[in-house]
């Protein structure tokens, strides 16, 4: 069903942007309103939003079950065959929500092809809308922070299992097939994102995407993963040692460890994404390793793995309560190793910081 | 590498439709030129190439090794930081081509947000390009050819396996999940597509998403499926029976086979898709059954499982020598059972067709 609180505030969001309508192709943006995931093929197919909060559906003929069963009254429907393509039926639309010559801002689940054939079936001024969802979207309410708290439990319950699971010899795929296996066994609907399993040299990249490496003895081994729940995402991270550290990675670790704990004790009444990123980089900064640590210290996460606010040097919004983001700060030492740790922290309604992972960040030996 | 000649050809094909450049992103038309598979972030990247051949690449920092090993010296780079953006990379590559004002291409690995964004970074008359590479990606070389014989074999020989694989009261899961390791084992990349398992009444609808059913005494069981092989795509239909099958059964499983058998025929020198289209609908439209096939025959593939040429009434374009598709009539009759049966046809230098497929297209009953 079309989310009619969350279509008022994006009313409001168009008014106040002096944009007259919104066309929302497949993506979060959609799921978010509307509950609606879409199959991403070359038909044409969202929901335009009028700032009068009057929608219509695209909707290929093909969909048509699928698009009516999702949004019920709450949409016009304008369908189109795959012979007519869709330029009339999106036409037709517009036309009875008054929008020829009218500014119309289009997401980002909607193709640069598609849109200039928008701009040939109806005149009208096309912006991009690839944010406007975002502070609706960044303000979790009381339901989406159980979801996302669901979710990261059964993320830490998961990585919980690993030390019992990881060994020394077990190559990275191993890991990443167990973590899948276990996320659907715990109730998640599927995991986040492709976790990251990234032992050794390897950790030192932090996209590393390979997994191929058997585990050794001395190895650092990240941990990057997270599923969904009902929609919602996790994202955690944390490193575990293969056998006794040496004073040099305990040393980094500890550096990792109190950056991000730093980074979450910044999470007060009034501060930005940037002075969270700050608090934690600083901390890097001081021992020595700033160049070692490039990265944004976190994103915001919902629907999406990423989202707003995003954590970096140079955001001066004030976070405030129902943002949930990462705070990820790691060190990064190439040719040898990295750390990296991870809590997602949801802002509470006075302003402090709730970290949704409980499990523990001390470094974790597996012997 | 960027692969010259199919750049020389796509010259030739920017010259005839009057348009200056083409902005490529993330796509298999990526792909087909340059051999570069890209990960789909919201970082704006791709392959601007203009009508004199000259080439750069809009490439994010984080993606310059990546894309500097696949396109080597072929392309300038215009490289952009996060917190940059993108637009002034962009605009900096297109002034140097001289395509200020000029008629910019856009395929369809372009986001509208992004299109958007161009408009205003470099003033000029952006247009559709989702079609411009078609006619070069339609005609494949022996190459390619080479390589899509291979992943039908591969196809072929999986589906050979199925009858000895499944029984009665299997999950349709199971079966996807047997034929997606089989790919594997025999050397295919991947699958080319989730593999439909239509079981049942489920066998009725064409686009049957679901894996939950039971194979039952009496059913059709639809098993459409392919692999990728080198980048490559098959895609191949069997319908098969669970213990002896009616009458009625076996009735519409000859007239599918009769008009999948007419559609390969009927590919001949000059004849268009639509020809071939309507050869095959009439034997299912004179049995009577004409309003069970509401598809079009078949469609072109490659690199992208759905390309041209589309093999559907009102393409009157003729078919050429190198262009491959499927030929993949069905009927379904809604809460009864469905029939489909599908070869890849490739037209051989002469015109006539030659199947990737070799596995018998009689049926198959599973005792």
């Amino acid at each position: 069903m079309i989310h009619a609180q969350r279509i008022e505030k994006l009313v409001a969001e168009l008014a106040q942007k002096g944009t007259d309508a919104i066309f929302i192709g497949p993506s979060t943006d959609l799921e978010y309103l509307a509950n609606l995931t879409m199959h991403e093929d070359e038909r044409t197919k969202g929901l335009m939003v009028s700032k009068s909060g009057d929608c219509f559906a695209l909707c290929p003929l093909l969909y048509r079950q699928e698009m009516q069963e999702a949004l019920g009254d709450g949409a016009a429907y304008e369908v189109w065959a795959d012979h007519e393509g869709f330029r009339g039926a999106f036409r037709a639309g517009c036309e009875k929500l008054g929008l020829a010559g009218k500014t119309i801002a289009v997401n980002d689940g909607v193709r640069a092809v598609d849109v200039l054939d928008m701009m040939d079936a109806l005149p009208g001024k096309y912006v991009n809308g690839a944010h406007l969802l975002s502070p609706l979207r960044m303000q979790k309410d009381e339901t989406e922070l159980a979801l996302m708290r669901h979710a990261s439990e059964i993320a830490d319950a998961v990585m919980n299992d690993l030390p019992g699971f990881m060994k020394k010899g077990m190559v990275e795929a191993e890991v990443k097939e167990y973590m899948l296996k276990q996320f659907e066994k715990r109730g998640g609907d599927c995991a986040a994102f492709s976790p990251i399993v990234a032992s050794g040299p390897g950790g030192a990249m932090p996209h590393y995407n390979r997994s191929d490496r058997a585990l050794q003895e001395g190895d650092f081994v990240i941990v990057d993963m997270g599923c969904k729940y009902k929609g919602y995402c996790s994202d955690m991270t944390r490193t575990f040692c293969i056998g006794q550290p040496t004073d040099e990675q305990r040393k980094i670790y500890n550096i990792v460890l109190e950056s991000q704990k730093a980074g979450e004790a910044a999470v007060k009444p009034g501060v930005t994404g940037q002075d969270v990123d700050r608090a934690a980089r600083k901390i890097i900064e001081d021992a020595g390793y700033g160049q070692n640590f490039l990265n944004r210290l976190g994103h915001g996460i919902g629907i999406a793995v990423h989202e707003g606010p995003y954590i970096i040097e140079g955001n001066d919004v004030p976070l405030r309560p129902g943002n949930v983001f990462s705070v990820e700060p790691g060190i990064y030492l190439p040719g040898k190793f990295g750390v990296r740790i991870e809590n997602l922290v949801a802002v509470r309604p006075d302003g402090t910081g709730e970290a949704l992972n409980k499990l523990t960040r001390d470094l974790i030996v597996i012997e």
